[in-house]
């Protein structure tokens, strides 16, 4: 890494800065407190010349190269995969610490994966240089599971998702808003298999989305379950430092833009209260507790879209299990479950820099 | 109950022939086996009067009365809550056995609770003379997992629901049409609270129902519980005869026509395998498994609108877990969810007096 000069604000590069999340980036980055120097962008060739607003002035995009990481201090990476797993290596033997978005790292035993109000002291620990920002369904319930984890020790997570479109990018946002004004106005949604006639292309989603639930998000893996589902499980159990976490998810697709949902059954070592339960989440940092039903009070995904915290309403006490809370969760999946949590990892690492 | 004459076909009475469920019934008993003589319809007496089609015959409504139940063998009820208290024991004094399909008797320990694929005999033992229909979210799972509870015994149960926009009736459905036209070609569901503000009138839901998920459906009850949750716990137990199972479920709108869709976690008392559950649910009856997410094929509800079965798909055999199940089920709740498990019922007692 780079020998830090304490005088001088760390440089950041922003590497797919005209993606969906890369654009939901650039936004907080100008919103939050000014902790870097340069802020390099960095896209696609063809992506390259283009100008971007950030912090108020703009600035022109760059082309991926070896070379767009020299005097880099931290890159973060929002591109797929195959992208971040050859590029993040360059950044990190460039000098710079590589913050990756995408799924090539986050189980690899020598990358870190952080969310800063649950875990901060595992990004020091990073042999490759690489730290891995979770998966935007983990990230959208984990803040809040893991302020509970403290107080009660978990044990068990049943998880039922209700996930937007844009969590499939912009083609996803695009499909669902075509498939809108198809419906509108018709009597569609009403007879077996009219709207896939009715629609047409499907876009990224492997059925209708609109009037419709689709139960499926990633891969086929192993058992019949789906990778989305895994990446719940198995992102859960290193984020918490629980190997033993049982952990079972279904995912589902549902006919919304932005922000992820989820319905949570949370099992504990210890007996749990509603009344306790609302204190730590009134407390936690990065959560809004929004729970009172009887005054309309819940979170729906419209009145968590665009804010940056994990909203958490319908707590309640398994009738059957003094060890168990269902409840309701809402996390922005463009901001908290991806560009927010990839912001704060590199804010760590800045702090970490200008400590010296 | 009138005595039977084995020459005659039995009478039957629909009570609310003009409502939402009432319109489905008569499609049902064009369609199914004609074991019924006359079939009498019966709404409120504004609708008295008007004509409607059922197995090919306008016939026309009357008003509901004491007399209306006179002759009558078996009277169905699709009418709210308090309409059923008041009505369905004076067809049942007038000799009717009264099917009900609202919530005011479900949970009255002389009133049985029946799915004929689950718990027919139940419907023998009638002190009343008052069979309850389930609730339509208990329905659109309940035969699936009492067949599976058969094999392996059922233990503990984690419900996640989605349900649709015509469990809220006729003004649900109106109020989602009307919400998809008002969002038809704009930006609307990006940016907090915007569709608070465009869509007005939320109808009978305490949010905007399109693009979004509404966490709430029917009342407040203790704890922070929602009635329709409980339903699901209580007349899951009631059906099953299983005073001690445990369930939690979370209930939560979204925006689809028809058809509730549910994630299930199933825990049992013996070890399961995804093979043995689908042999199991391949043979039951009123149950279609459409599990092979790798040709693509799982139930949405737009697969499932319109069709009589529960769709199950999505059964896995839980990574952490050798007692457990997960799943995702669909039903149309406008079908099995109301007016066919009615029809069901009520021709169990058809059946029983045309045997003496």
């Amino acid at each position: 890494m780079t020998a830090a000069d304490p005088a001088r604000k760390p440089t950041l590069a922003v590497v797919g800065a005209t993606g969906a999340v890369g654009t939901v980036m650039l936004d907080i980055l100008s919103t939050r407190e000014n902790v870097w120097g340069e802020i390099r962008l960095i896209a696609s060739p063809r992506s390259a010349g283009k100008k971007l607003v950030v912090r108020g002035e703009e600035v022109e995009v760059i082309a991926l190269s070896e070379e767009a990481f020299d005097g880099v201090d931290v890159a973060m990476f929002d591109v797929p995969d195959e992208v971040s797993a050859q590029w993040a290596p360059v950044a990190a033997a460039r000098g710079a610490v590589a913050v990756d978005n995408s799924g090539a790292f986050r189980m690899d035993d020598d990358v870190p994966l952080v969310v800063p109000e649950v875990n901060a002291p595992a990004a020091r620990n990073r042999p490759r240089g690489i730290i891995s920002n979770p998966n935007c369904t983990t990230l959208s319930m984990i803040v809040a599971l893991g302020a509970l984890h403290a107080e009660f020790g978990l044990k068990e997570l049943v998880v039922a998702s209700y996930q937007a479109a844009s969590g499939a990018g912009q083609p996803g946002v695009d499909t669902l808003r075509d498939q809108i004004a198809k419906v509108a106005g018709t009597e569609l949604g009403t007879a077996t298999g009219d709207l896939r006639a009715a629609v047409g292309d499907t876009g990224p989603f492997p059925a209708p989305l609109v009037l419709n639930a689709v139960p499926w998000a990633g891969s086929l893996k192993e058992g019949g379950w789906s990778s989305e589902e895994l990446k719940v499980r198995n992102e859960s159990r290193k984020i918490l430092g629980l190997p033993d976490l049982r952990v079972s998810a279904t995912c589902v697709r549902i006919p919304v833009i932005t922000t992820h949902s989820l319905a949570v059954h949370a099992v504990f070592e210890n007996e749990v209260s509603v009344e306790r339960a609302h204190g730590i989440l009134r407390e936690a940092p990065g959560v809004v507790l929004y729970d009172n039903p009887g005054a309309g009070e819940f979170p729906t995904p419209n009145d968590v879209v665009g804010t940056d915290p994990t909203w958490v309403g319908r707590v309640r006490r398994a009738v059957d299990d003094p060890l168990a809370l269902d409840l309701f969760l809402c996390g922005d999946n463009l901001r908290k479950g991806a560009a927010l949590n990839t912001a704060q990892i590199a804010e760590l690492i800045a702090a970490e820099l200008s400590a010296g």
